[in-house]
């Protein structure tokens, strides 16, 4: 990682953090009631105070590289990062992967209770729609309206939450995901909004179609990288790394890219993903305003939490 | 409830009721990866076969009384009731009011698991925003991201959520609410949803800015009528009529429209809202056209169920 690249990542991670803490105070907006100092507290102890802020900054960076808006940029980023904060306060409550531990704080359902845990996990993926339908985000409601959309696909029913469901399933089952099957999983459960977070960089930019669709794929390559990469991980890492609890994925005999092709099958994957990602922003045509970017998809392959 | 009321009423029910069989169909939309089976099989559990779609039907008739477009608030109003169904499959859950039973059948979590009920709700609730936010509901932009708005604000931490945390947290309170906390409890738990049913129908329908304030009236007012019939309603009646466990309340020891006023002045209450309701009604400008909603008011009040 190189400093310019660390250093954006950080200033990037900071803003969301500001922006998140903003839109999460204590005041009611126009047709809010009140806001319940529980539920709120519960929202913003899942959703500030930790985290790469990967999502927002691939949004935030993809705008800047087409020359979108920023403001526009980092509400829709912190939108997303609404979702994926939903996501691990749900993911981590008793009926689900039952972790007491994340980013190594007590998970939300541990800090509050399971009730006020589902709560707001709730209001964050309601608040994420929020944020983009408000004219605060965007003055083009075409693009607000699209930024719902997008959203709504990546992360529902065909998206992060069937992900989800095909990940309980698969671990209750006594026969290990083929290749196939583990493909489809990662990319609805993290590749579907790592995707989306290239997406809205370029929607909210403005890009053609030309440009979206290459875009599309870089993010899709991308979060591939991710997906081998959190395997590669989970084997090789510590919990004190990870901020969480490792060695997971043996321990529940799941097939992960890793048990199929093995850890250096599994790095030569991952490489070839960064690889695909790399040339799909020169088909986008993004010389050095992709820099971030290039960096980003071998950052995501290389990290190490 | 005249025939032509209850015609109405099941008629539109049954619009609703194939809407949403439609939209919770096999076949992944463009942006969907793939829509796994159990869980869909659990949305749809969670969102068909029942209820009165007393929201849809607000949407749908506020919209028919203004001119609006049919098949446009058919949508809204599914959309609507995707977030009503989630709430009742996340609020059964053991970790919140830890119900068996929903109209007459087991609730989610019992007929599939908690993971996958927890899930559902998820996937419903975005569900909705995609329902909204697709060009497929309405043709301008402003009136799609209008709705994805409302309807965030009506669910979210000021709404609907902090009202269910405000519920949780009143029945482990020592001292049960004063009417003050009653209200705002009951506006954020059901009637922000049922207020925003009624002005959806007036952003489907293009109403002007006084039609629709009034219209935001007659929807709060509504709700409000809604509450106190639904505490005497848990006071008065068996759960074979229910479909539910009845005199909740009273076995909670939590605040209630019938604990601070007594039965008859909860009754006074709730009709005084009727004729609030009505009133409103009458500012809207709506005089014959209005007659369906006019009853719908009655109708919430003197349900039995």
């Amino acid at each position: 990682m190189s400093p310019d690249f660390a250093q954006r990542l950080n200033a990037v991670a900071e803003t969301v953090e500001a922006a998140l803490d903003a839109i999460l105070g204590p005041a009611p907006l126009a047709g809010e009631i009140a806001r319940p100092q529980r539920v709120l507290d519960a929202m913003r102890y899942g959703a500030l105070g930790g985290g790469k802020r990967l999502r927002p900054f691939l949004t935030v960076e993809t705008a800047r590289a087409l020359g979108g808006d920023a403001a526009a940029a980092l509400r829709a980023g912190a939108a997303i990062e609404c979702v994926h904060c939903y996501s691990l306060v749900h993911d981590d409550l008793p009926a689900m992967d039952d972790d007491d531990l994340r980013r190594g704080r007590p998970t939300a359902h541990k800090a509050f209770d399971e009730a006020t845990a589902i709560l707001a996990g709730d209001g964050l993926l309601t608040l994420a729609f929020d944020i983009l339908a408000d004219p605060a985000t965007h003055g083009d409601a075409e693009v607000r309206v699209a930024l719902c959309l997008g959203l709504a696909r990546a992360s529902g029913l065909g998206g992060m939450v069937g992900g989800q469901m095909l990940d309980i399933e698969a671990e209750s089952s006594a026969t290990p995901l083929d290749d196939n099957a583990i493909r489809r999983l990662q990319a609805m459960k993290t590749g579907a909004i790592l995707r989306f977070a290239v997406e809205a960089g370029a929607i909210v930019a403005g890009a053609d179609a030309r440009k979206r669709q290459a875009l599309l794929r870089y993010g899709e390559a991308l979060g591939s990288a991710f997906q081998v990469a959190d395997d590669i991980l989970d084997a090789e890492a510590t919990s004190e790394q990870l901020g969480k609890r490792a060695g997971k994925d043996a321990e529940r005999n799941k097939g992960t890219f890793v048990s199929i092709h093995g850890l250096d099958g599994a790095k030569r994957l991952r490489d070839r993903f960064v690889d695909e990602a790399i040339a799909a922003l020169g088909e986008a045509g993004l010389a050095g305003e992709g820099d971030i970017l290039r960096e980003a998809a071998r950052f995501v392959a290389a990290r190490a939490n």
